[in-house]
């Protein structure tokens, strides 16, 4: 039976659904409207185990998935869902040992789900012109014990990148149009170039700009999830759902005219 | 400028994109239907690049994404889609270092993206009643490299598993309802359990099943992926997309009465 | 320049959106939120228009559609919406002149939007069980002034519909099944057999009984409706959306055996 | 038991699904892939029953649904389809009585739904430029008996319309905003506009017309239609579906600052 131990981070959830995550530390203790919780009561204690608060109500003691934490970060304007993360990583071959360079970094929660799927050898590099969104990544990446495979460039990405022959340059920015030849140097020959992009005038303006690229097998894509409602009996689609988050361009990178010069 | 070097797995698309999957090997030569392509002639070529068949049409060298290395398998009936395989990953929390137990094998699709993502630390422990189908799985295994990541058990998953305490179960046989009991057991306390099933009757039967195990936290989810056409000046969906594959379901493994029993 | 007159059912649009659906009367007044109405005020004046409420506060005065007035419409626990409405009357030819049968009644609104399509030649007779709802029908009606078009029956269908050779039947009961026998009955040779269900579980007990009835040519669809934000430089659809209402059925009549007993 | 007469037109199905319109006339005779069927044999059977070709191959006699005359017309380039135009008539109010006008007229499918919705009492005028196609449109018309209840017009619509104080006007032309002004005097105040757009760029285009034009009410929708097989033991959706025939934009008529001019 694993039990939840010291330095490990879980989630608490409440009977009525109320997510509570925790980095379990001696001496610590954990506030709900639902009583307090104790840190030295929950290491210890078998993962998938029902505890109570000091008020006797009952809480489940879980890892957190991936898809929670995502969800549990702060996040900006721009939105990158997990529907959209997972769909990304396979779009784009990003797996451990991959190189990847992103740019805005936001909240983070992109970039730390980038550098759980490289880790331990590869690496992400992130840029963003915003201080203040590069410290809360900073912040959030720390709480996933995720910084060491990630270097923080503060930076206008209109200056270029610092890195080459990496294998994959994804542009969470509202006109990626614009960094195109930055994101072409970038990456190594066949590389893998992504983006996600509220609008359509936006996913227009990115197409006219791939055309008269280096990058060629433009994709286009949007992901849509659709939940059910889990009562056996009446098995049917929840009411409503998420119809947008953004769309997903995906292209490669070409090495320009080089068989026509032969 | 990266160039594709002998031993590497590469793709060349023909200008009517056809595809075709190489491994490099020195004196070997492809045949297409617009000529012929010699392994020797590509070895050292920028990837990226435009090459020529002995015809003098000219193809796209690439390295293929995983996307396209996970469509090139041959498939059994039982179908996992790159949209969905993205989506298991984030929601079941599978990256490098999980321990993963998949049932069945199939054509090893998804033994290779779930291998692909938890190398190499991790390991795919995956479990089938048909030795052709394991077969098929190990060659593609092999193929891609990711042989020494995968553990292939012919055998029926109703006697039990031989695993324990690990991250992750997959279930993608037709009645996953008959092994929760095995799934429970083989998985640590707060695990993820997932399945893929093409019909609404199937789930049901899987949510009946659920609901008197030890599972909870059941989910049920659907991912639809709409293309769109990629001319700037006419931007919108593709005419026809796929509408259906199967419906995904999660859970994560409780421990049964645990806090009752204090 | 058409105006408001006596009689008319008028919709008045308050800035913030709120929709008053108003039978105009001399005499009359409206109260609403941000000020009052007096009809004396309104008849005669161009549709189309702005007007002020006493307070100055400004109303698009507008007749209202037929998708906005069946919105109005306080609904019961069954909802058939109208994206599926203007379905089912493409599909089961439902128009001017034809004579549909339908059960249950509930609050009127597909009675209505069947009594519309089907008027003046054309009759709708709606069963329903239970006698509260018929009287909200009826007032439904009156208030759209199809009540000649339709005649309410306070009974339950499984003993029989009065009616013969009719062009259309469509349930929207939680039981279909049940009545299969009953509907054929009442429906004219290759006639239209509709329901509406909002689980999958129902979906498989109605095909189950199609299956073993005269009916053929069974069809199952579903309708999703997608909004999208009209600003012109930022096209993109709607954040959230309807993602269930119902599955909906038909089918048609056949003649048993006939050919057969040649 | 209603039985097929003269002068009908009927849906012969046969058992590999093919389809066959007839206009029963004595004396004629259907020739297909599994034989010959006299019209003189069908007139006089029972809707729905089956009957067979001289072959003896069995076809289920019926009458053809809206949405099956509709699919049957041949198509022009622009798709106006069965699940669109219930919408398109529930949301601009079309029904017995309304006076719409259509342009362009295309191969008269549209016109055809709108005709049968609005006999006896309504009326639809239909303009377009191609004469080849209103040749068309009228033969359509013919065959569904419905020339009476539409005006074809062969002329440019940015001459301006004939018609005034219109219901509804509906524009299925590549360029609607070129036209906004003559819709709008073509109609009567608060009246409908409705539009069908197969690209995000012509949507946009309409936006901006529409913006500066005096519409209101602007909405853009889309429509999905998605199947499902129909077999009690599998139900699940179609494996493939259409996703994409066009977007709906939906405006009213108001009357230009009319309340301002107090």
């Amino acid at each position: 039976m694993t039990a939840a131990c010291e330095g490990q981070v879980v989630l608490l959830l409440s009977q009525d659904r109320k997510k509570f995550f925790l980095h379990l530390q001696p001496g610590q203790r954990l506030q709900t409207h639902r009583g307090i919780l104790y840190h030295d009561d929950l290491i210890g204690r078998p993962l998938g185990s029902l505890v109570r608060s000091h008020l006797g109500h009952r809480f489940h003691l879980l890892t957190p998935s991936w898809e929670e934490l995502l969800r549990s970060i702060r996040r900006s304007s721009q939105i990158v869902y997990p529907k959209e993360i997972g769909y990304i990583l396979v779009k784009m071959s990003i797996r451990p040992g991959t190189v990847v360079v992103e740019a805005g970094t936001g909240s983070g929660a992109l970039t730390a789900a980038l550098a759980a799927a490289v880790m331990p050898a590869g690496h992400v590099y992130s840029y963003d012109v915003r201080e203040d969104m590069q410290q809360l990544a900073e912040r959030n990446l720390a709480r996933f014990g995720l910084q060491e495979f990630v270097t923080l460039r503060h930076r206008d990405i209109s200056e270029g990148l610092d890195e080459s022959e990496v294998d994959a340059v994804f542009l969470d920015v509202p006109t990626p149009w614009r960094y195109l030849d930055q994101a072409h140097e970038a990456l190594k020959g066949s590389g893998f170039f992504g983006s996600i992009l509220p609008t359509a005038n936006q996913v227009v303006e990115l197409l006219r700009g791939l055309e008269h690229s280096s990058f060629g097998f433009t994709e286009v894509e949007e992901i849509l999830l659709r939940g059910y409602k889990t009562i056996p009996a009446r098995f049917r689609p929840m009411d409503r759902m998420v119809a947008h988050t953004g769309f997903l361009i995906f292209a490669r990178a070409l090495v320009a005219g080089w068989a026509e010069e032969e």
